[in-house]
């Protein structure tokens, strides 16, 4: 036996999920399910796959330390490509209020809404954001997650998004999930430059972006594109500033206003994402579908607020590369629950199965530009890996609502929730 | 210090939701919230509650293991007064179909169906099911449940039907968890008695009834009041049977076909529950709001299944007892969610936070006939509690699906899930 060699044995299915790129499309539906798979690791990496057959026949399985994973399935960690973990304070009066039917206006006019979270993340000490966002990333590995996107966006000014970026470039550190930073400074006017989107997106490419890019602190730029928030112009000429600081473009795209030209302009930036799509047109659906741009559906916040969800159906037969992620945040949707992303995705937005676990996997890698190394069981590949209770994956909708993971296996490390 | 003596110190919030029986239309929105608040506890039964200050006043704290509650919700133990947690094997198969938007017939020729799991259940070992079953019990205490209504019904023959029973039996012998069993062996006609509904009646009332008796198997009788199972005059004739056992009636009513009585049914009856009801007629509510009978409504189920949930709005606003409860079962609900219950009932049907605690504390204990002794915070009732990791109960449903339990008292025990 050899230090950092694993060895998984037997598991009634593996998922593959194989391939280096996003899937478009009716490529969704491949999971490539292996009956008794196998997945031998060393040093944190695949080395081997396939049947165990195929497997043993090629390792000396004494060298390994074997898990068997026989009743159990195995398949890639999923890739939570879209949240705001990190954030100060709580919206549950908020919550309650909209439950009531307040409308929005007053809401606001009450302190709510993201200025209410930009308060409490301004206030909040960086330690103190580096616990209760940890604690947030326990709750997601647990649920099979084994890399998070993670976005600024409640500081608004320098100091507060930078404490932001610096708690995920911590929490990457010292957690054995890996965190995916996003520079998120136009998600909202601050108060000190309401009126003046144009003045405030200056101030972050000036005096902001200079810093993310010196100190290594993000790997993406988001923007909400949205009536009120950026235009469209605003927001391409924020994303093209960021990407001379060598970040790459993702948008909050059509979330709210219907035909706002989101999806169309992260295909004309070749963004790597588009998120939210709620009212995106079908023209662009069909943008989207002819770029490379990763069509992100956030079903968890719809729920939350009980609202429409988004055409995934028609995105994938549009040939769209669709992913799925939690938009965990403390105001639209304090939820990370993949059980029941999985159950919406699959009984409301009517995603096959098959579908749901390639949205969750080498489509959510591809989402965050990782595609290459994780989100699928390929030899030299991060060992990231998910074993289920139940012999088949079918039963992550099936079980509705609740985790049905047994272990999580991050770079070759075996975890237990 | 005495052994056995607990005393909870200043809770952000208590939730008494005290009385000694069901809370009818507008009483629900009552919660008894204290602030600051305290209980002590001695022999697993509460002795003191109230504000710390009033509490504390009572008792010498030197005589007592103390839990500093700061920033954390204490409310009664949920009761989950519906479920069919006792199965042998699964139907993961028939979920894809049915996503796959496959008829319930052609479901049914393929084996699907209650059959399928009367099949394996029959099959299953009574120690298999002892640790399946037990494992779902887990799940369920970590949620925050600590008395769990269980039914048989996948038998459909003596042995069966009183193996499922002893199975529970075990299982509130060892579980921390308190189970409360329900003879269910009308809940389909099986293949030995098909097109003879009737001559299974006489069979369960003559040859299986008198066993449940004698061995105090049950407390409980349900029957499955549905078109093609068993009619109303049927249902009324078996529980009218099975109260002369000393078996008190509930039943699952208006699930399917509209207006068929199920209501009507458990109110003349004087039933103890009613669930389901998603069919049930206007004239079917006021009957059930001039009960006593517990309105049990069972949205994981619809969730599931994506069809629309009971008009609980309505039910409580008519003056009716509400519960909810989870009907976790491998077929219409695999699913023992209690905080997707929560967003369900808040978010979908429009109850409040406040009706919705109520029903699932001390409106589900009244709807397993024991409202005299848990389902509230009382003096002299069992100290089943729950601390909530967060300063609101307003984060059950806000938390959207994720669990906030950060643990629950048992008898005055104090585990952690």
């Amino acid at each position: 036996m050899t230090e950092g060699n694993l060895l998984i044995l037997h598991a009634a299915q593996l998922l593959s999920c194989s391939g280096f790129a996003a899937r478009k499309g009716r490529e969704m539906a491949d999971i490539g399910l292996i009956e008794d798979g196998a997945v031998a690791i060393s040093g944190g990496i695949i080395t081997h796959t396939g049947s165990s057959r195929e497997v043993l026949a090629q390792v000396n399985e004494n060298d390994y330390v074997s898990i068997d994973a026989r009743g159990k399935t195995l398949l890639p960690g999923f890739v939570d490509s879209h949240t705001h973990f990190v954030f100060g304070g709580y919206r549950e009066e908020e919550f309650a209020w909209r439950l009531r039917g307040d409308s929005y206006m007053s809401i606001m006019e009450r302190g709510g809404g993201i200025l209410s979270t930009m308060q409490a993340t301004r206030a909040a000490g960086l330690d103190e954001l580096v616990e209760s966002a940890g604690a947030r990333l326990d709750e997601l590995f647990g649920m099979g997650v084994t890399t998070v996107e993670g976005k600024s966006g409640y500081g608004l000014d320098r100091e507060t998004e930078l404490k932001q970026l610096r708690v995920m470039e911590k929490l990457n550190a010292r957690h054995p999930i890996d965190i995916v930073p996003t520079f998120l400074g136009a998600h909202a006017l601050p108060p000190e430059y309401q009126g003046r989107p144009e003045a405030y997106l200056d101030y972050l490419i000036t005096c902001v972006l200079p810093v993310v890019r010196e100190e290594g602190l993000a790997e993406f730029c988001d923007v909400f594109c949205e009536k009120a928030v950026f235009s469209p112009a605003q927001s391409e000429r924020l994303l093209r500033a960021a990407a001379t600081f060598g970040l790459r473009p993702k948008l909050h795209a059509d979330e709210i206003s219907p035909s706002f030209g989101g999806a169309e302009l992260a295909a004309k930036l070749q963004a790597v994402s588009a998120d939210h799509l709620l009212q995106t047109s079908g023209e662009g659906i069909r943008r989207l579908a002819a770029s490379d741009t990763i069509a992100t559906l956030l079903p968890l916040t719809a729920f939350s607020l009980g609202e429409p969800f988004a055409r995934g159906r028609e995105m994938i037969d549009a040939g769209c590369a669709v992913a799925l992620a939690s938009d965990l945040n403390p105001g639209s949707c304090f939820s990370a629950s993949i059980p029941l992303l999985f159950a919406l995705a699959c009984i409301y937005m009517k995603l096959t199965p098959e579908e749901a676990v390639i949205a969750l996997t080498i489509n959510g890698a591809a989402a965050v530009g990782r595609a290459g190394s994780i989100g699928s069981i390929d030899v030299g590949k991060k060992a990231d890996l998910i074993l289920l209770r139940f012999p088949s994956y079918r039963f992550l909708p099936y079980h509705t609502g609740m985790n049905s993971v047994a272990c999580v296996i991050k770079d070759g490390t075996v975890y237990r929730p």
